[in-house]
């Protein structure tokens, strides 16, 4: 229950930059809210708190991670594919495959 | 909506028995895993690692939160809720309604 | 696109009695109508409407397909599934187990 | 991959083209198909099959139609928003926004 993010004080000044990159702090902060909540979760059921009461706790949490990738799918389409797409050649084409497996993957 | 559910008559003196009181520990050790999954996502994010890897990562701790999610509901209504069934009147009714609330967020 | 419905016109006097027989002429007419929204998706289709456009359309349809998925559950569990509880014995169990299957297809 | 999509001031004095153009009788027998299954499901009603059943199939119209979504979404971003990043200039961000409004209605 203690333990402690991972600061990364070392980010490098080559660091990858991705489509959520400017926004990578607000996502950091949300994150965290998550993993603050899980813990939550797993309390509830340490403190054997009513069944539906964890559930609602649980699909607040689902909720919240599916907006974090909602946002991170919207800097990724609308940064990373569409550059690549300018830059022509198979790679927006890949890009865009790759972004759709994402996709599938979220609307299941 | 007498909070000790089910009628199990030996309820322990030191806590509410519900539905996955059997697997509690199951679930618990599946939370930490999700809470450090969730972890793991915000260290991929700090470490900038790229977008479409973490939707990957986000989807896997959804679907393992959705896995307790329907382990929890379905602990819930073999247990709690056939047996508010079986003491019969009202309750059934009641607890059925707002497992059914549960069920909707959950399929959305 | 002619078809019609079967309307069953003998509807035999001793007719399976389901949670949902008390609602069967509205939940008929919701289906009714969604049969004509996937026919006017074919249509968009054939007329090369535009894809967003087509899909704006499909998820009304999945829409209104989980709307009545979530009625027809709510009245077996409220009725089918209590009543079977009430009566005691394996069954309550068992049917318990049939719907928590109908929920994971329904939450997927 | 050089099809006129977007800005179509010009659209064809016989048919729009978009992305999924190339597969359409494909869409459509898929879509009539489906259309059938609605049908299917209304006569499950009429006749008073068992609610698991009729749930059972509404599930099965439910994957056809996000089978069919996500073919016609990839065939959009593959094609239609690709190549509106290649024209270049704000269509290509406001095509990915619309795409991503779609996604998020897909992903509910």
């Amino acid at each position: 229950m203690s333990e402690i993010l991972v600061t990364d004080g070392a980010a490098s000044s080559t660091a990858a930059h991705h489509g959520y990159t400017p926004e990578k702090q607000a996502y950091l902060r949300r994150l965290r809210l998550i993993e603050g909540q899980a813990r939550g979760v797993a309390r509830m059921v340490e403190n054997d708190e009513y069944c539906i009461d964890v559930l609602t706790q649980i699909s607040a949490v689902t909720s919240a991670l599916k907006a974090v990738s909602m946002g991170l799918l919207e800097d990724h389409l609308e940064h990373c594919v569409v550059n690549a797409a300018r830059e022509g050649g198979q790679v927006a084409e890949e890009k865009m495959h790759e972004a759709m497996q994402a996709i599938r993957r979220l609307a299941k």
